[in-house]
């Protein structure tokens, strides 16, 4: 194999699939980045069965091939490179990448033990605005369960047709949902897929006016922005059915400044630094929220003025994820529904349903 | 103890006193800020017995007292109040800070067991703007030791007088030099602070055009900056004579791009990200320098060019240390002085000696 480059490219295709490396230890050729050399092009791919990036750049080809390197030096490397073109030899299974006057030399892995990584080519998938998708994808995607409870849990269920897109995630505790009017190209999908494979093609989204396309096939799942592919198996399944999670009636309707109920439960959690969970009480009363923590340290009072409908309400919280869902609404005022002290909480928008939030409340101590 | 104060201000007094928080366990007490309400002025108060700092904001107080409660929470605390008067009354060992319609209640840690510390108050110092100052802790602090192998080096000796101020932190393989004329108030000093105090001092020259004034008394050291007072501790003895360990004659003299050096040098460490040392050699021959590096990954060769007066020379170097002098030269060319592959190097301005640079080489494996 030998290429020249623009090490600018280099450096964002490496970059790129870099995402896709191996987060815990897995089979030893998966911490490679793969470079295939075909025609005039440079295919840079990284995986970890799960979730697969690929990224296609120009090159100027001179003998084809492929190579798999170490993909944690080459990431590393590739940053610290001046703007200039670069010259890729392998050899005797060692890459040589040559620039300005300088070389680094580098032990290849064995590219034939490299796994096949299927990637769709040719198929014509659903289109969105790169803008909407990233966006909906980051509301929802800190609902999911990060640890290895139950699998669904660990996913986001998107579902897009008749000009609607809707984004859930959820775990034991809280749901998050959000729901765009877009404008699609007569298709439709509907799919469960791990939350890092979104997160990561979220944050893969650099200009988003972009259109990504969006592929499902058998057990995968594969986004197109451009010249990178963001290919991610599929939880089975059926997702839960959330909408029997969401209460249909409320007894208590309070509306609330967002950034100030956010702050003022912020800083009732600072006295809990020290404690091991975070538990706020909300005291729901006429026209106030009042919300109280306590830990050795002291405790603190915050008061929020509000709109209530309903009876009075005292009701437990753990807070950082009432401040998580907080933080990921851009609304002025919200509204948060209520029925008893052991039922959960429902956040939407003052007006429409672009969004709801749910959380379970915790047991208050006696 | 009872006043009210604007929450930026008692914000800014906490987290500048903050940082003499002790960094390892002390004595329980010394995890407090101490507020004093004297007279129209409250005192804020940290220290972990090496280091103090106090800062003294103006307040309405409407009775005189002292308290001590936890810094960590307090710190944390202040930086989410919004802009208002804060109302902060103690009784019965319980400390309640009200803002807005909100309330916490701390408990006090006992202010009778918090250590008495001597600040100097009357005393007229020296006097050296603060910019200079800070500029010259920068960049010769991180070649002072962190480790406890000899107290000497774990400080930085500061000499101050006839217009001249030096600053020079040293361990066993690094040395840090930094000179600069400065118009003084006729005063002299010369002293020798722990590290970790000049560098919280640098670090709290806000306004670099502000004065500081620094005066010595008995085994102290104080920083005036406005009304921030830091007092350090100083390290007994006599500093080490390092301009004994300058040599006086070389036998090759380098006159290189000070950023091509550097990120040469930088590339070539990221082989190493495996290896437990960040060992390079620098090949110094005709018109160039060649740094190379190598690990079970591969190895990297870099040339820079350079202009070489003296003999060819093969020496090697802890890059890690090379960077951080490197990264704390703002001139574009450099020189760097040697004399064979065992003696320190050296590394001074192409012209004047503002500031000079130490490393002792490492040993070049057979």
């Amino acid at each position: 194999m030998k290429f020249f480059c623009e090490s600018t490219e280099l450096a964002d295709a490496v970059l790129k699939a870099a995402k896709a490396l191996p987060v815990k230890k897995q089979m030893p050729i998966l911490e490679g980045i793969k470079f295939r050399a075909e025609g005039d092009k440079l295919t840079v791919l990284a995986s970890d069965l799960e979730l697969s990036i690929q990224k296609v750049i120009k090159a100027d080809i001179k003998i084809e091939g492929e190579a798999v390197i170490s993909g944690r030096f080459i990431a590393d490397f590739v940053k610290k490179l001046n703007n200039d073109t670069v010259e890729i030899n392998v050899n005797d299974n060692k890459m040589t990448i040559a620039y300005e006057d300088n070389k680094v030399t580098l032990q290849c892995l064995n590219a034939d033990e490299y796994p096949p990584i299927l990637m769709f080519d040719e198929e014509k998938g659903l289109e969105i605005k790169g803008k909407e998708l990233k966006d909906m994808i980051e509301k929802v995607i800190f609902c999911a369960a990060t640890d290895d409870s139950r699998p669904i849990y660990k996913g986001c269920n998107i579902e897009a047709g008749d000009g609607t897109v809707t984004a859930v995630a959820l775990n034991g505790v809280r749901l998050g949902y959000h729901k765009k009017e877009i404008e699609l190209n007569g298709k439709s999908l509907n799919f469960i897929a791990p939350s890092r494979s979104l997160s990561e093609a979220a944050k893969l989204i650099d200009n988003p006016e972009d259109i990504v396309e969006i592929i499902l096939q058998k057990n995968n799942v594969q986004f197109n922005l451009g010249g990178t592919k963001i290919i991610s198996r599929l939880i089975d399944g059926k997702y839960i059915d959330y909408k029997k999670i969401v209460p249909s009636e409320y007894s208590v309707e309070v509306t609330a400044d967002k950034k100030q109920l956010e702050e003022a439960i912020e800083r009732a959690t600072l006295i809990l630094r020290e404690e091991k969970s975070d538990i706020i009480k909300l005291e729901i009363k006429e026209k106030v929220i009042e919300i109280t923590s306590k830990s050795e340290l002291g405790n603190i009072k915050e008061t929020v003025t509000a709109g209530i409908k309903g009876k009075d309400l005292i009701i437990a919280f753990n807070a950082k994820f009432l401040i998580d869902m907080l933080r990921n609404i851009d609304d002025e005022y919200i509204k948060l529904y209520f029925i008893n002290s052991t039922s959960p909480c429902v956040i939407k928008p003052v007006e429409g349903d672009e969004y709801l939030y749910l959380i379970l409340p915790m047991k208050i101590a006696a």
